[in-house]
């Protein structure tokens, strides 16, 4: 992923060194449990706890070029680290990864990645969940329209919409702590996941040592469906930051100005025209979303490996691994602190409320009427029509409000008096429920 | 969906008659509350139910064309429903829906019509778990060769493939299961959300009757992340068809002759060449997965709907609603008998894990050298050696056999005799783990 | 695809009728050619033509069961055609696809399909480039504010909207041209592609008979990134449907009203909110956009068969070649008459455009006081500060629009009269270059 | 992208130093015109070239952090590098830009690579094109049986498998010159693409001396159904890399044999097993086609942007604009060594191409047959029986050969001997249109 978009400590995940610490971990929890069972001689995981430890937590670049430079030979990644690793252990290198295959280090070493990844994200997502129970409870009731198919439709509150959003997030969260379980295991059961020359007691071990469940049957891998599992997860939690975002372009909008994306001292919006302030966060993290739900479809192709593992998964996984992780994490937390900083501006939300001459007020009109004794048809219609004739004159000098339309209509006034049909059309009435569902959401 | 891929019971829950079922049983479920709660006469609600009921049951396809013919004026499929079903109701048809908008119906009853395909997309995971439970305790020890990247690697056991893949499909049980729960949720509440003209009490009601739950917050629709997250666990499901079918390709291969597709009496493979028996099912069941999988994509962009909601979401849903669970349906039953019938061949399996002249018990051998004094470098030296050696002369008159090459290297003879190496080279050691992971996989 | 979204030209290009009539036209023509070439006797091909030809003609619904029912026992398509047409030619029908391979006629057949089908998309672009036109010529001159991220940015023309569009979908419509071009291609090459049984000169006249070009090497089907590249053609042009959509249902808002869609009569916009007049259209034109977008991807897939071919393509063109063609033959349409039909509202476009009290002029002023002397920086400040101030106090009692704001700083009224900067302000400035770019793109 | 899938070629054309150069002779010669145009005065652009010139070929890592460190001030991009141009030209400076926006630049220099990263990619195709040349002119005559489901078919040549991969490769040579062509386009046409500022001459002038067409009509960007249709592209082409690879995957399978990647000296093939030789080119080369095919769809969806324009694709393009450039470049040029370098094993083609007893022939005998006066249902079903009878056997001790089968039966001999069974027999039959199809191919 490009600088740009990556934040340090997702990034520290999907470090060479990091992967090489977790593999070492591997490989001398390993051995000790082989050395316990008495596969190889006690002195040996000793040995290789002692040799490898300090030389795995001191290294840095210049070793991550020499593993490199080694690999260039072999042609083969573990088989590179595993001879960088013997030049510290010594004589007792050789009990190392003992009828292990690649395949157990690298993928147990990927379920170690991806948890701390979810981890990551979930704590990001509840960043995200923070910000918007904050500014939901804030704006519990701060009354704005609700619109539907961008069209004014009832008023609602300015918390209930973050109500909602948040409401998805926390779906979100516990999405990710499904997909984290998803592949959370640990495979060492050698070349074709027989345990020919393995014993399951050793994949036991570094289960339980690395907090991961064992897999219960492996082929050579890790089976992919729990990988496209997680990134199709990822994906889901992009589609929310997408929502949200669009959400905050909308609101930005030079006509609606109801919320606006902070503006920092000496941002310039635009090279060309000062006056602009572009909500540029949320129409960034659109493009982000883009990015994270396309990652999904590689690894969802990915589940087809041929027979008991084929390598295609590997050059997918190395790129969507720390990209898909490294831009969600980023698309979060900037989602997050945009929340956090929004300007809202309820005077806006008020004058846009009211800019429709009334009209959003008709379903409880309708309503009203037909308790009142109209059909539902005939309420229908002259609520339509006093609706449209409001509509159709918005702005001009010979409007007429919603409520005006209405009570020039006979079969109107013959069911309700001008003070009934206020009643009828008093906002509060739209907010009576809205304790109810913020106890639902936040509890 | 095409005909050739549908089954009835799928369609039949996508078909019009059953949504106009589900959609009266909603509103009659609500009116019997709003009736209870005194917001219509108590009247009205026995009046829907008795004048609505027998109709919807009886209703057929000219009912439905009456109704589309009414839509086609109305530009609305509710309205022209509640139209259709007022003729059969009175007067009292005016209390149907109130405070109520469109997608409270049409949601719910999506949310229905989920989760029963998700029932029978879970009962279809269970025939293919049930065929392949059966076929790999039957093969449980029936001798096979493992193959990564293609290659001959280990042996393993054909129940042993198996038991892999019914894990990977019980996975997928439990995350249909997941699936099925993320759309279970009922929304009636009003045209944003607000139960403006709606006691949420009503909501609760209908939920319970229908045994969904209440959506703890909704806009005018119900979230379409936990729509998303429902194909895109299809996607997944449908990855598991693609690979155990790649299997069975690879197994019916004419170099490989494993295992075979059962052929049908009167089947004919090919036009032009009667002798071809060709895994038609398999190959048709990996265009499937393609397709299934192409459908979570546009449900991953319905999550961002603008607002309390537009209708983007609507016409992809009443094409992947059918399509998407219609062919995942189809897909797995053919799976689920395709695995029952399957023809194996054990004979051939044993040929082929014959056929590279014992090499795929180098890693056997090469721990066994390790541990009678080797070096890890010196062993995997001698061994690939003689690997390659019996490799390049493989069918060649004056082929040897991998133990031949490995005993006429001195370094080898050395710590080894041939009696120890035919010990280490026994296949039965690669399979002294299957009872346990046959235990983990089928408890 | 569902009925909905079906329009009868396209869906017949894809009937069962119509496949097997260009079956027989494609052995019937092969045939002639045999005989010819002295393959068949020469009798053979006019009684395949003579018993065969009126046979298809007449065919209906019940030859097309028959076909159904005689392909559940051979299992198999062609062979079942051949068998039900055999029946109407007699002893000469055993002349028929001789050296031909089923997939000769399938895959020949799917590229007559296909052209079909991407003859009426180029005429259905054509219709929406025609409302396009037609539109932008209406209101070539009709000013409104262009945006940038949403917001506010400069005066541009309505027309000139439009006519981005028609670029956008007349580039579209030369990639159907060459997409249409890509699959129009005949292969009769025989089972595995080497003509071993055919001779290349029945490919060469079957070609240009059905107005299609040779396939230069084909396995046995024509290779499937042709079609994969018809399939992403659609997707991109589905973009454009999207794109244009998304402007209509923008320009809908509550909040903007400076277009609409056609209201019909009698159309009812919301089952409880009589006042509300939703941009359906756009907003189903949207969904129908994921759709075929999604499509693209088991399209693309299909590419890689295994060897000479597998059969996993064909369940995804039996889905996708029709519903993809099918959604985006209605989408287009209905973009077209949507567009043909928009209702536009200038003087609402002209309040828009006014709404921010000028500040939308930045760009020009900014050009004007650099070229009067001030330095850029000082410029971009002075500007930048009096849209500020106009921007933060719009609405307000104490509103100064941006000419005023900019009046009132010494250094802008230093180097420039309140009438330069009104000259400097003037939208006719915008407009200059529009005959220029509609020249361009209208020729 | 990673390192590792990173050719130094591509990755330039992605550096910082490229952008801000391509950004700088952008606005140099925009300049020059201007000041031809007399917008600005004479002296300006000359002092633009000669500050600026010097200072942008002479940048390096240091000048980036520094435009990066003034980014972080001004949050934009372009104003950010004209800053810190600026400071190399002096007073003059303030003559850049005007009546540009910053995406008249950043589009255009975005052109500027993806035509520079297409012509990397159509000259990577034709080393593809030209290893695969000479290798199927090399096996122009090697017999290798032709697969469909897998399943042998009938022989074909080696050759002829390659000219079907070349001529996907040449048809994709075609497709990138044409993507080429999508995005080869340069826009200078101001804030929201009217000109209000900038006159189109500068647009045209500095259009012709970067070789990019005018765009003929712009909002604030290029239209981004060109990028749509230029990585839809490289998906349609990532397939032929991924079809070709997945044929080398099937080669080499230790049951087929008969071709196989080049294995490096050193190399190791598993950590565990000494005797495997894996594809993982190839391998890894279907993942690479995967990521690839996955950037298609972000790339899709950006083609709706808001009015105007929004910046959402921004973010898709900074990652992908790379990444699916850089990953494709290095699969087609792994793709060109694999194939120069592939090892084949024709003698073991020959193996396979017997090894089902000959009934891979029976196409030509159905033909035969059919000649000499049997009904083609007759013909079909003795061939069937014959194939069947050897296939059943094969390998075993009591086999018979296709040949023997046939003339076993009665029916057969009493229309063709044994010699006229021969001779319809014959693979010379099968490559007697070989050179057709070479000089339809190659020419």
């Amino acid at each position: 992923m490009v600088p740009r978009y990556t934040r340090p400590a997702m990034a520290e995940i999907w470090s060479p060194e990091a992967r090489y610490r977790i593999w070492f971990e591997i490989e001398a929890l390993a051995a000790e449990k082989m050395a316990e069972l008495g596969t190889i001689p006690a002195g040996a995981a000793a040995a290789i706890r002692a040799g490898g430890g300090p030389k795995v937590a001191a290294m840095g670049a210049a070793d991550v070029a020499r593993i490199d430079e080694i690999e260039s030979v072999t042609r083969h990644d573990v088989i590179a680290f595993l001879t960088w690793l013997g030049e510290g252990i010594g004589e007792d290198a050789r009990y190392m990864h003992q009828g292990l295959t690649s395949s157990d280090v690298l993928d147990t070493c990927l379920a170690v990645q991806m948890t701390r990844a979810a981890d990551l994200l979930i704590a990001d997502v509840e960043s995200v969940m923070s910000a918007l129970k904050t500014r939901a409870l804030e704006h519990k009731f701060t009354p704005t329209i609700g619109r539907s198919h961008g069209i004014h439709a009832e008023p609602t509150t300015f918390g209930l919409k973050l109500a909602n959003h948040y409401a998805e997030f926390s779906r979100n969260r516990q999405r990710l702590i499904a997909a984290r379980a998803e592949v959370a295991t640990c495979a060492l059961s050698g070349p074709i996941g027989t345990f020919a020359s393995v014993d399951p007691r050793v994949e036991e071990h570094v289960a339980a040592k690395l907090g991961l469940a064992v897999e219960p049957v492996s082929t050579q891998v890790i089976p992919r469906d729990r990988h496209a599992a997680f990134f199709a997860t990822l994906a889901v939690v992009a589609g929310a930051v997408e929502r949200l975002s669009t959400e905050v372009r909308h609101l930005q909008r030079s006509e609606v100005r109801e919320a606006e994306e902070f503006f920092h001292k000496g941002q310039k919006g635009s090279s060309a025209m000062p006056h602009k302030r572009n909500p540029v966060l949320s129409e960034n993290l659109t493009g982000l979303a883009r990015l994270v739900r396309g990652y999904a479809m590689p690894a969802l192709e990915n589940i087809t490996l041929w027979h008991e593992r084929d390598i295609s998964h590997s050059s997918v996984e190395r790129v969507i691994g720390p990209d898909a992780t490294i831009a969600l994490d980023f698309a979060l937390m900037r989602l997050a602190g945009m929340m956090e900083k929004l300007t809202v501006y309820p005077e806006r939300m008020d004058e846009n409320l009211e800019g429709l001459g009334g009209v959003v007020h008709s379903q409880k009109v309708l309503l009203a009427l037909t308790q009142a004794g109209m059909s539902r048809e005939g309420a229908y219609s002259a609520v339509q029509q006093a609706a449209m004739a409001t509509w159709l004159k918005l702005g001009k000098p010979d409007a007429q409000r919603f409520r005006e339309n209405l009570l020039v209509q006979p079969e109107v006034s013959a069911v309700m008096s001008g003070a009934e049909l206020d009643a009828a059309m008093d906002p509060q009435r739209d907010f009576r429920h809205v304790e109810t569902i913020f106890a639902r959401v936040f509890g």
